[in-house]
């Protein structure tokens, strides 16, 4: 019984044996197709058309998802803590709409219909447990985290900043109707999205916008210097060994040579 | 009496202590909610239906920054050189439009009205203190200006050739009015912003435009390649210490000599 | 005549030859003449006004690339495997449409003249054969695969999860007619590109876009800082040679001896 | 003679000495006053208003850029090689339209007013003489060129490729008019200016939009890599000596001992 369980937990949580990539690979088109049957059953001409096909399928993942969640719940040595954890909360969410429709399968409220259909498009976040693996990626993102603040905190002011002054020299009967409003299109023109759904229309208004947006193409270049600059500090593996015999370093990952004297590594 | 002075220096000015790390969070929150109420009082429908609490809101901030400005005169040592700096008359800004509101009560003019709000959302800038820790970033960034500025000399003639160009090319019939409008549209372009408020209608001018938003697109990475490589070379570390013989700063976190005068560190 | 396949196997497939240079460089004029000539034949006033001159344009540049495929084909040793590799494919195809066109004269049929026309601007794909000299380059987008999907998949995250929250939240009246409609303003946001004809009217929609805006602003950060990284890394230079022993390819370029197999280079 | 000419030498082409720097300042000022002078010549409201003083701010500029250019022609030592070179002809263009316009008088032809601003207008090009400093990043940008090719001519493909697809998917009642027209929309899209003059409309259109647009967002990385790789493996400066008794290198431009053993350099 205790074998059972052990292989099981081998297949869900390990990656490593071709059993557990098999069922890695299954989950991920599990997922896929289930956010897409979703997504499929918000547009009306394919909901009318498709009605009970999509009814189906969504019981058909539904009941996939549970048995991934029984399984689960029977591989760890814990299942309270499972449960309790984010990634068992996610699962619970995944399949928890499916039965609660058979509650509210009369009442037929439009904000009921949405909030469930949101709740199971949210299977999305069952992929990042797939993030887990970018181990030195996630290690340089932290480490950029106090600089990369920094630079968030520049934009709030240029946003708050750049974005009252518009609402005074544009004013409501150009579109700036108030200071959020300003500071909403502060962010689409110093994020470079550029709706165009308000625009500066005076002289001063454009002079503005320029060095706004100006300063939006060039202060992107900070994070991402930053990031770079982290990423290359860290080595790309972690066993970079030093040769016994010359002292050399920067070996590649899968070195059993030193590459300056020949010396076994 | 100087020893309730000291322990507020180390509150006000400090970051290390709990206390200090207290007033620093209480302050950030103290300054976005102070904007965040500004910024509501300029939307018509809110401003009507929260008037009065707004206004007790603006009280109870103007009376927080009054205490802040005045601790903070009394805790320097010299509160003459602190008054005339920077942050001085950023705090003094933060709450002079408070108490300049009962003097200009009975006038209800909407300039005065919106120059006062637009002083008072300045208190943003109060902010830009906890952007000092940042010394690493701001070095690099020093060090990278005289590349960038060439970047930006570059997009300025860029802008200043294409726009004129472009305003022969398309004439005001399509919507390029005047040469400093075809520049702020080369801006929009050249940013990769585009609003879509003005767009090349004829041919010759869609592949001038074209061959503008190839080059803003592949121009970035000139900036951010400046940054990134600033930033590489720079210590990761702080613990870049000052050579004790000649003061010297920015040396090699492995450092063992001053690089200056060859002191020991 | 093995003499003259060799010959002809020295300019068609290598570019050290003045007489490889000069082939390369013909077939690149001819291949972007040829895609210049079919965009131009979809323009309706320039489709009538020259239409007897594209056509005799067309064949041109149809003998020319025949010539190109039968030349290849007799180049070189196993004509069958060019045949199916992925460029003698396309090099069929670039010749294919316009000895078609003859059976399908008669046929005036909308439909078949557009795919016809499709398939021969994909000649545009015969320049894929030029980009096979970046190894470097090549090699470090292989390595940064992972990371990158890392990132994609956190993207896609981002898309469903925003894309739906805002169908939720703007609802059909506001352009966000169903959830597909709506991941496909998320995407338009999340990459800066915000061409605007979708875009929130709500106040609380425009603050979740204005966060996914700045997100798409700060992610973008991530891929470009893991490329940088590994070309950074990389050696500058192409004298990677291979092992004479263990033949294994990517030593440094000042490695005298093979990493794997410590054999002097 | 000679010596007022050496003294002139030194003022107009170097930057070393007070009166160079100077000189340049003056050049620089003078350049962008002048653009900004004929950038406003174009606006209909200022161009009425301010004709006369607009008429001799120009003669001023056509003035001083004319003593510059005599000035320049005594100073060096082959003024033919100088009048023939690029930064030659960009003198001359500057001060020629301003003579021409009293031929032209008389004829008040929009054509010719547009061309004379035109070249007029071009005078921002003399400011490309304030560029030639940044010699590492034009090295740098000189050795990227190869690899940056290769990512243009992916663009190519790209933008040829799903372009014409979209003219096929969309058609000319959705705004893809023609194979041209759907290559200018694929630039719009793939730079992530994002114009929203056109923009897809059916189903499979917007799906093939956000992969170019992804594609887009996820291959700006490249060149921006490049750079940054670039630029990185450059030294800061070029001064970068090896220390003579531990031979470490590694050290600051203006380092006069080396940081690990103390020995001067």
């Amino acid at each position: 019984m205790s074998q059972l369980r052990q292989r099981l937990h081998e297949i869900i949580f390990e990656a490593d044996t071709p059993a557990g990539r098999l069922f890695d690979l299954v989950l991920l088109i599990a997922i896929l197709l289930s956010v897409l049957a979703v997504s499929l059953e918000s547009v009306p001409t394919i909901a009318e058309a498709y009605r009970s096909e999509l009814r189906a399928v969504e019981w058909v993942f539904t009941g996939l998802f549970t048995i991934e969640y029984i399984a689960r719940l029977y591989a760890v040595r814990k299942p309270l803590a499972y449960a309790r954890s984010f990634f068992g909360i996610i699962d619970l969410l995944a399949i928890l709409p499916g039965y609660l429709m058979l509650f509210f399968a009369t009442s037929n409220s439009l904000a009921t219909i949405r909030i469930m259909r949101l709740i199971r498009i949210f299977r999305i976040l069952k992929l990042t447990r797939f993030l887990g693996e970018a181990g030195v990626l996630r290690a340089a993102l932290r480490a950029s985290m106090p600089k990369v603040s920094v630079f968030l905190l520049t934009v709030l002011c240029t946003v708050v900043t750049v974005g009252s002054l518009m609402y005074v020299i544009e004013g409501p009967k150009n579109g700036f109707t108030s200071i959020p409003a300003s500071m909403y299109w502060a962010i689409v023109t110093v994020t470079t999205v550029g709706y165009g759904d308000i625009t500066p229309q005076t002289t001063p208004g454009q002079l503005l916008a320029s060095l706004l947006m100006l300063l939006g193409y060039a202060i992107i270049a900070v994070p991402t210097g930053i990031v770079s600059a982290e990423l290359v500090r860290r080595p790309r593996s972690i066993s970079t060994q030093a040769c016994q015999d010359c002292s050399h370093e920067g070996h590649e990952p899968d070195a059993k040579h030193c590459y300056r004297c020949g010396a076994e590594l």
